[in-house]
């Protein structure tokens, strides 16, 4: 088992991760306080590892909410279902959340925590890679607007992330690959090392080799809890770690959130973004090329749905990083090395679009 | 105009009370960052107050969201209005969200802000004494849920506060009274003058005095600000405002949030609170008596519906302040003087139940 340190200043975690930690009782018992626990997980998740949990959590009061599976449940909605079995249940302060599932679990999860009478703890226990490597650590909790991706929510940091390695067996390809583009993701705005050792150790990760599956998730949590120490709450540097999302979430928004993955849309995004960025001037043409052909290995798609290049930037402007009506833009300035531009050359932009969206 | 200072630590914002604030471009602009705002409001107030707050807003781009009025409302669904409303507006993460209104206003649209983009920018517009003396001030957002009062929500702070005090000419007698519940609660836990003043000049407030609304808006709210600056998140001291609420909210949940208003239910349940003080010993009999003297002259109840107490007993259990099973009470200790109690004798509670529920 390894063991990372999340410090956001007025909040400190661990993060654990590592085979069997599910049903290790001594590892949960770090991790949860209290007697009390209400976990939240998805239909899909349940049969697999709701009992190998429940036997980890002792002689605890367990109660369950079990939310339909997939980003379109993502919503309100759902929010109001895990409220319902809060009440239901009769939690009170002293409550625990466990988010046992990926990242709509999680945020879904992770803002009914958040919100539950103003704040109750929250665990989140990952079971997929993209959740293992990013959205169970940094606090973003929320749910999708029909208007957009992520419009409600709250910042909120779990008091423990344990992310036991043995769920990705039974994780479906398509979604070990769309984990794996985040990954790629730090290495493009962060680590030029990671980035180099994915395109060497590829076939190790895809062939869902122990030890190379521990090291891009715990590579990336480092990466990903350095970043928001330095920057919780979005006001800067953070910013870099959504490479690739503007358009990524166009994409998602799109086409309803249904036909692609997260990490699929952002794949084609980042993508969009390096070519931005060579177009830009900021780099050469090598760097997307390179990017490109890693994406296509790990299975990523890497063109867009032709929905329209003015559809795509209506989306855009409706995403969050949008301030006060331009789009700002994580662009590539180099190997490992990211920034956020709010004035660039429209036609720029408008001409990428169109080769992308059409 | 009187202003004060709110200091939370992380988050400063002033409080302006005064005649005239709402078409104050002055007042308005020091207060309201940014281009865009939503006003939020109900279809009470906006009739009344929205018109000369557009006035005020200078050139403003103003987007509005008027929900429908009552407690009853004050629900997931409600909220899910407020999103609409800044979605289909377009509004980013510079937005300001302006809530005109009384407390239900104050408490949706605090938790829209709070939640939009993870965060907007918001400013409270309390149109009534309950909101002015209590609600807008201290960050305490959120909604009901069918279980519980306010078991969904979020501390955030607003940004600023304009109280304009003409607002409270509209009032209608019985929310000018049941704000005069909320002054009466500072001077039971915190301000023994405050109560002698209340005592002393009743009648000039309930003949709605421009000095005697300014004195006890102002007071009220420095008390609150004082309380709130020592304990943002209700971790100790700040449970003291909650004199009479585990009572009141248990009024307000058996009778659905119809028979009473909020200040109605917390004036009954500071009488309990006070006569259940005097049970376990803490005060004479002469503090209860007092209290209810001056609730009457002011024209509120003082018993509530006899719908059993152990359904009272459980709707108190919902309540927030229950930790791990045992109903946390607030309880006067003397003039002035209030404390939180876990531990007490059981059979006191009940025979107080008993006495007041049947």
């Amino acid at each position: 088992m390894k063991t990372l340190e999340v410090d956001v200043g007025h909040s400190r975690y661990q993060i654990a991760i590592g085979p069997g930690l599910l049903g290790n009782r001594a590892v949960l018992d770090t991790a949860i306080p209290g007697r009390s626990v209400l976990v939240v997980t998805d239909a899909t998740v349940a049969p697999l590892y709701l009992e190998r949990l429940r036997s980890g959590l002792g002689g605890r009061r367990v109660a369950e909410c079990v939310l339909p599976d997939g980003e379109r449940h993502k919503t309100l909605q759902t929010l109001g279902r895990v409220f319902d079995a809060l009440v239901g249940a009769r939690l009170n302060r002293d409550a625990t959340v466990l988010a046992l599932g990926g990242g709509v679990v999680g945020d879904v999860a992770g803002f009914a925590a958040a919100s539950y009478q103003r704040g109750v703890a929250l665990v989140q226990l990952p079971t997929t890679l993209l959740a293992q490597v990013d959205s169970s650590v940094g606090g973003k909790t929320g749910v999708n607007h029909p208007g957009g991706k992520n419009l409600i929510g709250a910042f909120y940091q779990p008091i423990a992330v344990v992310a036991d390695t043995d769920t990705l067996a039974t994780l479906p390809d398509r979604e070990l690959r769309a984990g794996i583009a985040e990954v790629i993701k730090y290495g493009c705005v962060w680590d030029p090392e990671l980035f180099d050792w994915m395109e060497g150790n590829l076939e190790a990760v895809l062939a869902r080799n122990a030890d190379a599956l521990t090291h891009i998730i715990a590579r990336s949590c480092e990466i990903k809890a350095a970043v928001v120490a330095k920057d919780e709450r979005e006001g800067g540097i953070r910013a870099i770690l959504n490479f690739g999302h503007t358009f990524g979430h166009a994409i998602e928004a799109a086409t309803g959130y249904e036909a692609h993955l997260h990490g699929e849309a952002v794949a084609i995004g980042m993508l969009i973004a390096a070519d931005f960025s060579h177009r830009l001037g900021l780099i050469d043409a090598a760097a997307p090329d390179r990017l490109q052909r890693l994406l296509r290995r790990a299975g990523l798609p890497t063109r867009p749905p032709r929905f329209g290049a003015a559809k795509a930037l209506e989306l855009m402007q409706m995403d969050k990083k949008v301030l006060a009506g331009a789009v700002r833009l994580v662009v590539l300035e180099g190997p490992g090395r990211a920034g956020v531009i709010a004035h660039y050359d429209k036609s720029v932009l408008d001409a990428t679009l169109a080769e992308y969206f059409g």
